[in-house]
């Protein structure tokens, strides 16, 4: 799925203000890869092979999608084709001058973030003349700003996440392993319309303080704090929430970082405004949980962009000036990870509205405690 | 699962021949980013995502691993990272010159296929007097040459696949979307032991013509050939089946292009010795069907190389002059496809013994009538 409901003409749209924006960031055109980008800009999915697929939009010629003879029939059908040349090239000859000669020599590309090294290095080989930046790099925002039909998805990828947390309070935590609370998650996002389970990370007492933890075999104990953080696709579409649950009532330490995680994470979603850098979300969650002593143990980014994939531009991290602009969708999560002790994490998808943030998660935020 | 029973020794160990062969191509070392690569050098498996991830290995230093900071926890508890020096970098800060310290100045590199173009491009401006070369292209045999016990594996998952299809046989087929039969298959490959279904690929009547045909609602009839073409991973190793089934007796066309694929499998298989070069075994695969006047419909190379992926180095393809070796395991699997009547494919995996080939599939090859 590439999302439910979108046209030829949309995606004729989309590749029409990629190369404006492609020309206004001073690129020559733009060569994408299969994956998100391919995806937004034609419709068209295929898995990644070590073949190469590649869309070489320019300013001087008709878009054109280069593909393995043996993938021409399903690129066909792809409902964003349409309006495109395409090309294609038979296994054990060479792809690259096909594309070489759709470029013009001194001209700079932007060229898909996950294009494979091994296309990129048989590219730079084919026109040496030729420079490349990455789509992050050099047009970091091609589909960050999401249309009302984008939105509409993410919210309904959110409810079903939010649908997913309801349910898990009701089962029982203590006495079971984390990866069974895990299999319970995504059993939760599939019945709740979720076609893709993209992770159910299910980090109980001292795993919480792994902000990336490997679900595993450890059995749940009254006294754990346990971060949940899980999602995946829904039409298309990418769901993305953190809750920390305490399992049996929570002790005053916990309470605590759980209050100052709960403020933090307020605090980033009240600095969401139009124009303001990306950067400033992650200074003000920052801020509240730098205050209360904790800022050595808020050990990630505030925030990642959402849509087609779970982790996409724009980025709440330090440094970043790009501004907010209405329409972007993208995570608030701060948390602490105390070593040896428990972590806290909160998260919720948020979209950028022309007043403020607009949370696509709408579960509570509190401690809640679970059995 | 990255193959079960290999020990950091074993790890060790590939380390240094892969390094002893970056030596003998003429590398100063290897990058290799998240994928089989790295998981066959470390037994380290994170999800791909946009943080750099990279192990360096080169001749003059420690093998280094440098992970995103919130990601050092599971990279530590990787069974081949005891050995590797492990370094971490935070989100906000620049990986590359870490990177770039670590190299050469005018060395040539082997990266990883796989490695995101965002992360090259960040590697070659960080250490712009250094080249880099594809491992396909520098070091195609990096992990073509399999030891016993993934040999093993790769049985295993065969039988499976092989278990799978007898399975198969046994359900209705007349009546039913391709889609039904797919998910038997899923069903099927997960009871005999897969932890993950790549593909399973139902290709009715018409649709067989296409050989990445996307399995969807077409409702199979009597007088249909079907291609089923399925696998996925089996303790951490791949399994990768084609065969074509006659729904109802087969018409006279349908038997004799059936004929010619069968004979022209066993042609390739045939020609499967130590010292080979690869393009042989397509050779006698291809000769067979340009002899019975099919060669403008048989659209693909002849087979793969599998291991921890399912496509991989060797190719069976025109102009692939490495010679086979014991220990590598590949695809032989010629097909016909006919537009708009229909397609056979027979597939079986075999790897190479001193002697020549020993199949990993050894499901009949014979046209089967289902129901």
């Amino acid at each position: 799925m590439t999302g439910s409901g979108f046209t030829a003409g949309d995606y004729a749209r989309r590749r029409r203000r990629a190369l404006a924006d492609a020309a206004a960031a001073g690129l020559a055109g733009l060569l994408v890869t299969p994956g998100p980008d391919l995806a937004y800009l034609t419709g068209y999915a295929p898995h990644l092979s070590e073949r190469l697929t590649v869309l070489v939009l320019t300013g001087s010629a008709e878009p054109t999608l280069l593909v393995p003879r043996l993938e021409r029939p399903g690129a066909q059908a792809a409902p964003g084709v349409p309006g495109v040349a395409l090309h294609d090239w038979l296994d054990g000859t060479d792809p690259y001058p096909l594309v070489a000669g759709l470029l013009s020599a001194g001209g700079r590309y932007g060229i898909s973030d996950a294009a494979w090294a091994l296309h990129l290095l048989g590219l730079q080989r084919a026109a040496p003349g030729t420079g490349f930046a990455s789509l992050t790099d050099a047009l970091p925002m091609l589909r960050a700003v999401k249309d009302d039909r984008e939105v509409e998805l993410l919210a309904a990828a959110g409810a079903a996440a939010d649908a997913a947390f309801a349910g898990i309070l009701a089962v029982p935590f203590a006495g079971r392993a984390e990866r069974e609370v895990a299999a319970d998650l995504a059993d939760l996002l599939r019945a709740h319309g979720h076609e893709q389970v993209g992770f159910t990370i299910v980090a109980a007492g001292p795993n919480g303080a792994n902000p990336h933890h490997d679900t595993g075999g450890r059995v749940i104990v009254p006294g754990d704090l346990i971060v949940l953080d899980f999602g995946g696709l829904r039409d298309g579409y990418g769901s993305d929430i953190s809750r920390t649950v305490s399992v049996g009532p929570p002790g005053p330490d916990q309470i605590e970082v759980y209050q100052v995680v709960q403020a933090a994470q307020q605090a980033g979603v009240d600095a969401v405004r139009p124009g303001v850098p990306c950067a400033e979300v992650d200074r003000a969650a920052r801020a509240v949980i730098t205050a209360a002593g904790y800022g050595q143990w808020f050990i990630h980014r505030t925030g990642h962009g959402i849509g087609l994939t779970g982790h996409e531009p724009p980025y709440l991290v330090d440094g970043e000036a790009a501004p907010l602009v209405p329409g972007m969708c993208f995570s608030v999560e701060p948390g602490i990870y105390l070593p040896g002790r428990f972590g806290v994490r909160i998260e919720d998808i948020v979209t950028c509205t022309p007043t403020g943030a607009r949370r696509l998660n709408t579960a509570s935020r509190d401690l809640h405690v679970v059995g």
